[in-house]
């Protein structure tokens, strides 16, 4: 019997029906408070998803021995637990909602939706002649959009996906029956499919009409898109990050927005939260979402039904699967 | 040599690379203004896409033997023409673009984008604490929405298509991936795939989480949406309009609305356009667009080779492939 500790918030039934159902007997849950004052001694823990609680927990911890995330991303921990104590991560949990977060954003940038939003709060029928007028005045380039005359396609627009682990594969089969032309990138070239290393990243921006970033933070991917990469994007590509926020320079993002040669949409910022008077909150051409897309009400019971059988591998001395390890 | 007239808001170059290109020498083109106040002769009419400027045209035309229009919507050409005249929709045209707006419409509205742009608007990132508080204020109900505390997936909810021509077809094609649990509803009951008959709508919408319209207007499919199908949708369910405004009720649809038990995306909405100060705009839960879902800057030369190709067949008498039947 083994105590596991979990974040109190969780539903009391949806950690009994994935953890304890499948576990009964071989463990004792152990709700953990993240404001707790007293210490708590438990041999796994499944940290609060929110770094800020996650850390503020630990001190209070005695005797974890694995650590398991609910989430896919852990930068957080390694420094925080030490080498030591082995961390599991919520690897494909997340991949349905985030991948599917992915394309919704995606569409609602090519079909414009934050523009025919704000027509529709104005209680306002735009006839296509004036979008075009207005369209045509802001530039000369058919490409400036807000508003558009006409919605774009993703049918065979060039698609950047930058990020081939598991939520990266679920995005390309979302894309594909949208039949959009797709570049894969990864930290190293592969075959079969043919994956790009991000070392050839500043050759293939030029022919982007559209980069999705889902590739883990790493030293040598913060600031990844910078400047110079903005500005070897074509007028009008699309950049949509749902990796995490220091993946991009937001000095470098908001002055690219400004220039209205870049649309975007960000599950994920730098700061985060993106506090109040941020200079991103006024960029055109942009949608925001508060960190949000990887968590629905399923992606939870998927992330403690992963965790169940990580605490089963360990109680029998069998390996993880979803162990972090510095390449992921 | 015949005369075929288009709308003369056409660009130049379009109607030259994909009209006059693959006819040289068997047509001659005549730019028609929809405000003309001359006759015009000519045995092909391309109309414009907007009706009420078509029918404002019609009167001045003389020798039109072929009507080929650049939209699949045709419902207000054979009363104009007459029965003599044979029509030639642009079936397929507009499949990719309307279908991926149908999925973008769906997808925007499982993942909540109207909330959380309207958070961006005030430049709020709100705490995933704070929306579900608000969330459980609202309603005991976890499926009312707006504002939400998780976002949905697409992943197994249960879609009701109704409509399974080309466009419905492709729908399918790009929801297949997201493993939605489809339903098919056409005019008459089919196998292979199985396609379920209109008549048999009332029994199906209890289990609907969202409903896709996309069937031609007939008098049978006019208000096919009315209040007691609105009453017989599960709690939060979501309507995704495409097909034409009054294949829905639209005085049933704002009551079901403002019962906060629907969500509803429109391109098309009954009057159309809609005008200033209509109880639609004012509606909550509701993303509309000015019915342009099906034009993009690629439809319009998708249009026109169609177009080439039944004037094609018409100069060497071949059956056409879009004739317009009343069983469309």
């Amino acid at each position: 019997m083994i105590r596991v500790g979990y974040p109190s918030v969780l539903a009391d039934e949806l950690v009994r029906a994935e953890l304890l159902g499948p576990l009964e007997g071989s463990i004792e849950l152990v709700p953990l408070d993240w404001q707790r004052t007293t210490p708590a001694e438990v041999e796994v823990w499944i940290p609060d998803p929110d770094p800020v609680k996650g850390a503020a927990l630990w001190p209070q911890l005695r005797g974890v021995r694995l650590v398991i995330t609910m989430t896919a991303g852990t930068e957080w921990l390694p420094e925080l637990v030490g080498p030591e104590v082995p961390i599991c991560n919520a690897r494909g949990a997340h991949d349905i909602p985030t991948a599917e977060w992915v394309v919704t954003a995606l569409l609602a940038l090519l079909k414009f939706f934050p523009y025919y939003y704000g027509q529709q709060q104005q209680g306002r029928w735009p006839p296509r002649s004036e979008a075009a007028r207005l369209y045509g005045e802001l530039s000369g380039d058919h490409r400036l959009f807000f508003p558009p005359p006409q919605l774009e396609e993703l049918h065979e627009r060039r698609v950047l996906l930058i990020g081939y682990g598991s939520i990266g594969q679920q995005i390309e089969r979302l894309l594909t029956p949208f039949a959009p032309r797709l570049t894969r990138v990864a930290r190293s070239a592969r075959s079969e499919p043919k994956v790009h290393a991000v070392s050839e990243l500043n050759q293939l921006l030029p022919e982007a009409e559209a980069v999705i970033l889902i590739l883990p933070l790493t030293p040598e991917s913060h600031h990844l898109f910078s400047r110079r990469q903005f500005e070897l994007l074509p007028h009008g590509a699309i950049l949509v990050n749902a990796a995490r926020g220091p993946v991009v320079d937001t000095d470098a993002l908001v002055a690219a927005l400004h220039t209205g040669r870049l649309r975007a949409a960000l599950d994920v910022t730098d700061p985060e939260p993106l506090p109040e008077g941020h200079p991103l909150w006024k960029c055109p051409n942009l949608l925001i979402a508060p960190h949000v897309a990887g968590t629905t009400v399923h992606s939870g019971a998927r992330a403690l039904r992963l965790a169940a059988g990580e605490i089963d591998r360990y109680l029998r001395h069998l390996p993880h699967h979803n162990l972090v390890r510095a390449d992921l």
